[in-house]
């Protein structure tokens, strides 16, 4: 097979949607679909749609000249268990207790399978094939449902020693403020999550009745964000506090890791410029002085697809295992899909 | 020699203290001094006397058959140019600008000598000779004069984009609080570090005429810990905010990491149990479970020696590389001492 068409199949179970493309070693998507998760529908039905999606993603991409995959990729949100290959108990995915995730995949598609963390992987992903090409540490932020991360650092991919690593989300940014989902008070994620953002509105509109968001049913994340853009005074205050909130965890970051890149991404970043400009302007003014030399901070270049590529990136990296081509890293654990090897990742 | 002979100089400039020891290949120290700085007397005698304690450790050490050291570690706060080997302007010695510390002592000792953050090499030193033989992931804490801190990731040392890593003291605990010297308000460093404690005790004793505080004529960080434990009310008080947010930045940490083990090093943990159980029992119920269930809290196992055994460390690694012993990491950057080999640290 010709090394341009190696290639891999990345899957990504979401909250809200599925995603299943055929990736080559290049970081394209052939044949990229996205559907809805249907959360009611279970892990069965939801699973045989999943593979379904990436049985009909490897017969599409056979017209670009891809005739077989080499491994499996699968993201998920967590808790997880990266090297049982299992979903433990995905917060995202209420019901779904012990998921063999690795093991069906292998068996539906007759190829090695590995499972990963969604951040973790849009990590990898943006660092191997996007925004974070040629830098050494990189941080990924996925604002989204939830508020996650990953990291790579000098040139490895961060796991954690329980291997659901990069809770960005529950770092403080208002001790004692609003209650989070993880049992502390003031965590990122129960103010700048997509879902908190949403929350924030609807519990303040009533107070706000000439807002533009006050004539919505249901106000979600996405509609605070645009009347902010607008103009619209409640819903600045309330981007305005959502960015500043970022922008302390976010300086946290960069003062801890010193990277060289932090990457944005997720649904809340749809924004664009009005989440992008206020965050950067305040971290590099607020972060210790030669690490806001050393940081950039940019939205995620893969864009949705960036959880389906970086699962891609780990399979490919399986795989490259599996074959013998990758040197074994022994300080590194058990983790399958090691990118540890001491080497650039950079394809 | 015999490998077990194998022997480094180690030094350490605090702004209190500086410290000279020669070290074994097995971390244990030989002959080591400390004596006060005297930031008054500017580089060039201050250095002197350092250059002075490293010789006399030199000659002491032959007493237990050292007879010559391959290698000079140094460590120092930052900001420093570790690759470059100069202290451009350490926040705790006002007046030194630029002082091409790595040149001057190799010159001194006529061996290759090298530079680190203090708390980075503490970190390394605790990794490799003290609390964290045998973890993965490790994060040091200094609170100290300053809050500093150091990481070793999944066997290997982070220093940072800029070399200068591990800002633990600038993360955010209380919002709009107290002005730190980094520009933002409600740093860690804010409240928790030695000064910080002390500065806080003094600023609010006169409304506290009855505690055993108010008798001292300047209080220092260490009275006020000894205070606490003796049930002094005020004391109590300003203790329990300082554990308190020390706990909010740990638990942080731990969210972000996931590491095995937490350290807790200078002059401020000399309170032992006093700050290690509350800090301790904060964090692990307060961060995210698979974290808290994962890491392991605990002082520095190498006491004040941890800096001087710390840069000793660098200093074999780099006259590992130096000699061609080690492998070289072609995805680690141009650091001398790199320490990035793939491989296990521990010696």
């Amino acid at each position: 097979m010709a090394s341009s068409h190696r290639a891999v199949l990345g899957l990504d179970i979401g909250g809200t949607k599925l995603a299943a493309a055929v990736v080559t070693a290049d970081g394209q998507t052939h044949a990229l679909t996205v559907q809805p998760t249907q959360r009611h529908d279970g892990p069965d039905r939801i699973l045989q749609r999943l593979f379904d999606m990436g049985n009909s993603a490897i017969a599409a991409s056979a017209l670009d000249g891809i005739d077989a995959i080499q491994a499996v990729g699968i993201s998920c949100g967590g808790p997880l268990d990266a090297t049982a290959g299992v979903l433990q108990s995905p917060l995202h995915l209420p019901g779904w207790i012990n998921v063999p995730i690795v093991a069906m995949a292998a068996r539906e598609f007759d190829a090695p399978a590995v499972l990963e963390n969604d951040a973790t992987a849009a990590a990898l992903g943006e660092f191997r094939y996007g925004a974070g090409v040629g830098v050494s540490t990189l941080l990924y932020l996925t604002i989204s449902t939830g508020i996650g991360g990953g990291a790579v650092i000098d040139g490895r991919l961060h796991r954690g020693a329980a291997g659901n690593g990069g809770e960005y989300g529950h770092i403080m940014v208002s001790p004692g403020g609003r209650p989070c989902l993880c049992g502390r008070n003031g965590c990122l994620e129960a103010y700048a999550s997509g879902t908190s953002i949403a929350l924030r509105a609807n519990e303040a509109v009533s107070a706000h009745p000439r807002s533009s968001l006050a004539t919505l049913t249901t106000i979600k994340a996405e509609d605070v964000s645009s009347a902010a853009v607008a103009g619209d005074e409640f819903a600045v205050s309330l981007w305005n506090e959502t960015t500043e909130l970022l922008s302390v965890a976010i300086t946290d970051l960069v003062n801890i890791f010193e990277p060289d890149l932090v990457v944005l991404g997720g649904g809340v970043t749809h924004a664009g410029d009005a989440l992008l400009d206020p965050v950067r302007r305040t971290v590099l003014a607020t972060a210790m002085k030669p690490a806001a030399k050393a940081a950039r901070i940019q939205l995620a270049a893969l864009g949705d697809a960036v959880c389906v590529v970086g699962a891609a990136a780990l399979a490919f990296d399986y795989a490259d295992q599996e074959s013998g081509r990758a040197n074994a890293n022994p300080s590194a654990g058990t983790h399958p899909p090691e990118t540890g090897t001491g080497e650039p990742l950079h394809v």
